[in-house]
């Protein structure tokens, strides 16, 4: 598919994170106004929440858009999925007649607040990339013990902490819990030392279920992405983790990128998971490619410093797909919401420099990287991490908007007002 | 306390589980109804939705019972909870001169269906029973190794799945799930064939939070406790529990009982938690006993058959309670919500019939039990568990209702339709 060329000027160059292509959906505010429903294109926000009020946007079965979360039009289902989208693609086009009419609801990005754009109802986090698991597990278990035996057959996954997620550009404060290192007699409670970010892509469920899903119809359910940063401490994960997964290590925060950037818009780069080792049960089984071509990087900004790329990957390095996790999920009969919230696990490439967390890149410290003016094992108060990511079409770019946040110092003691 | 006498005579048995004492929160509904908000009172549901329409209980900020769930009353804190107490426990004494007028308002209990009392935000499972762990990690990992390095200092939790959460009297599917035993060479996917229960007490927060709090701020955000059966896959869950804890095996159900039982309602029955192996950190210490001296029973009935009570045993052995978890799942600064519920973890006592699941019970698998009519290691199909719990008082009992669910077969086959 080439680029859909647009009226709105910006949006038809060829670098531009938001064509036509795209529509990602976001929720934004101005000053002094409330927040509301948009779709972004070009340098300017669309305000869809007006499109509807005013009549521009009449979905069957709606309204949808007239509360500051994607929610309601996610539960509507693809049908109203596509026509949203058909809509916008018609009004925004190249000498669409109703330009005039939809000018007005045109607001500039760049003097918009962005805001979380759907409510999580719930968020799980998965393990799927071999390379992150390998690299773990060998510096956790030992290289023999890398990847656990299941690791091949199931999509690793636990349950994480909705109310932790947050919307780009949130601060993040450094957390206390209880750690213990490998030389201390006893556990302490300390700020983490080892704090940590996840490369990870999330998948939005917009179609709820109940009862298992075939993989087909997961991919259905699902209706967009965003980039996700899953920080981790990985000196409270370490103590904790054992025997049953992580708990306060990940429920700090989690920060989404603004927009969600829909299946529609991705349908292009489909791409397939590798090639199995063993053979998976059917019920895994993809009837088509379900990953995506979807190039990711992560920056790391030092206070007053320069930014350091410091990983280069992309989420068609995964072993299993959204639409694969999001089937085991359903398996024992576990209800799915509209606005859950599906970590894709830890993209990590096969080289160094593709690994999608500090615990890999600094090989748990031991070798730290180089950065602009310094270097790092681990997350530094005031750094600020920024995820990346975007497909590349014949003429056009699909960008999903910057996924940052900056790291504050600990508080001096959590409890040192009781 | 001595018994609270109210004008409903029945409530005033010493053996009634709902005496003037009790007046925990449930959401009920009449035939051809819409559920609503009720309290229990002897054989009686009081239909406080209607006492607050009729301007008979009217509480500052409200209101708050117009909802068919207690959330909203839950987030208005303390004091309004305090104050609905008192005037209710004003409306229902014996001798209450607005007998007349609130008469009106009292429903059969029979004649009642009974709903989730509040929507669950979202839920976390701890693992703070002692002899739990330590039967279920001797079994998982040999005697050597059954409780873990840090058990004696974390009270280990995992996110479970708020979705999954239904109330008593719900039918649960046996699941489906992938499992590999011992004799395997390959996983299937398969119908679990060690379904169990858990036997738990279930905290539900009032008060939210942001950041850190302590123990005493922990206890005080609680409004109230259900029974919670935690029901368990547990071939699924050996399979798949490594390296991230428990995901499918735990997420097909986890049934409540119907009445939220106030933490007011249980302040005569306080107790410490155990003498500590190893001190604590500081931020777990407990300024005043904060479990209770609640006896809880299982009773199994298979279909057609008659029930057998496979094991009893206490809330007091806990080695952790309900406020210490609460505070370490904030010392991440993991923000808190009203209507999330916190499962206590199974409640095991020290003798063989006070374990507080089938796998305790049966080892396994390896000693089945004996019931009325025949044996089990684990739940056969068409069988019938309910959990029981109740304080004994000077004269009074507080009781908790029934936490039941019977288990259907599994499906022919999950993806037979596709």
């Amino acid at each position: 598919m080439p680029l859909l060329r647009s009226w709105v000027e910006s949006a038809n160059a060829p670098d531009h994170p938001f064509p036509l292509n795209n529509l990602p959906c976001g929720v934004f505010s101005m000053p002094g106004g409330d927040p509301r429903c948009g779709v972004a294109i070009g340098d300017f926000v669309l305000d869809v929440a007006g499109l509807e009020e005013a009549g521009l946007v009449a979905l069957s079965g709606g309204p949808f858009l007239d509360v500051p979360f994607w929610n309601d039009l996610m539960e509507a289902g693809p049908a109203v999925w596509a026509a949203l989208r058909d809509r916008l693609t018609a009004l925004l086009a190249e000498g669409a007649a109703e330009r005039a009419a939809v000018a007005p609801f045109l607001v500039p990005l760049a003097g918009a607040t962005l805001h979380m754009p759907f409510l999580v109802s719930e968020y799980t986090d998965f393990y799927a990339g071999r390379h992150h698991a390998t690299n773990v597990g060998t510096m956790f278990r030992g290289a023999e013990n890398a990847l656990p035996p299941n690791w091949l057959h199931i999509p690793i996954g636990y349950n994480g902490r909705a109310s932790s997620v947050v919307v780009s550009g949130t601060p993040v404060r450094r957390p206390w819990g209880q750690l213990k290192g490998p030389e201390d007699a006893a556990p302490r409670f300390a700020p983490s030392a080892r704090f940590d970010i996840e490369l990870e892509l999330g998948a939005v469920v917009g179609l709820p279920s109940e009862g298992p899903v075939t993989v087909a119809e997961a991919d259905a359910m699902i209706f967009g992405y965003v980039l996700l940063n899953d920080w981790s401490a990985r000196d409270i994960q370490a103590w904790e983790y054992q025997p049953l997964g992580p708990f306060q290590a990940k429920a700090t925060a989690t920060t989404i990128s603004p927009w969600i950037v829909t299946r529609a818009a991705l349908e292009p780069f489909r791409t397939s998971t590798p090639a199995r080792e063993k053979p998976l049960l059917p019920y895994l089984h993809e009837p088509r490619p379900m990953l995506y071509d979807i190039a990711l990087e992560v920056g790391l900004t030092p206070e007053g410093g320069t930014e350091t790329v410091i990983a280069r990957t992309n989420y068609a390095e995964m072993y299993y797909s959204a639409a694969q996790q999001l089937a085991h999920h359903t398996t024992c009969g576990c209800p799915m919401n509209t606005g859950d919230l599906l970590g894709s696990g830890t993209i990590s490439g096969p080289t160094k420099d593709s690994r999608g967390s500090l615990l890999e890149l600094s090989w748990g410290g031991k070798e730290p990287i180089v950065i602009a003016g310094g270097s790092r094992s681990f997350i530094e108060d005031n750094d600020t991490l920024t995820l990346r990511g975007w497909c590349r079409g014949d003429g056009y770019t699909i960008g999903f908007g910057d996924c940052s946040g900056k790291v504050l110092p600990a508080l001096e003691d959590p409890y040192a007002r009781t």
